[in-house]
């Protein structure tokens, strides 16, 4: 109802905590991170991307499955996580199926 | 040698682009956002984390492998990509093992 609007609390206004306030202090813009998708390509029109792999129709004794998403190759890994890595100081790298 | 060093190129100076330029002048402080890694917290101790899977080995008609890196049974999936997809409005899902 009217009268009871309220101003939402923000940077600036005297209602804050100490920390809130000594970040204000520091910094002139108040820049708000969001934790970040990971894959920033791949198939973003499906809700969910999920892969199945029949163990039994694998071709080649060795193959290697992407999980760094960003393979041009997937759901394969083709070495795109070695740029991503060197890009980005991560650590990630391909699930492998063996076939023994 | 002596007499030759350079100054940096940097916002504040007056030999810029104008994009340059106009950035400098709209933002009081610049803020440079590096590529992120993808995986905050498994295994940092490793330089690549690769997994292998020997398939016949499987125990299980299904297994779900985690690309989220999310997961607290990596290399297995365990449903923590829904958390990070609904957090991040990502679309990521695991890699299903199927013996068929
Ligand atoms: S290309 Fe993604 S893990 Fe290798
Ligand atoms: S928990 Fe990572 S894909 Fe499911």
């Amino acid at each position: 109802p009217e009268g009871r609007k309220q101003t939402r609390g923000g940077l600036g206004t005297h209602t804050h905590s100490t920390y809130s306030s000594s970040v204000a202090a520091r910094s002139r813009r108040l820049v708000v991170v969001r934790a970040e998708a990971i894959n920033p390509e791949i198939r973003k029109a499906e809700e969910k991307v999920v892969d199945s792999v029949v163990v039994s129709e694998l071709a080649k004794p060795l193959t290697a499955y992407c999980r760094c998403w960003r393979s041009g190759t997937f759901p394969l890994c083709d070495g795109s996580h070695v740029k991503h890595n060197k890009a980005t100081g991560d650590n990630v790298g391909p699930l492998l199926l063996k076939k023994q």
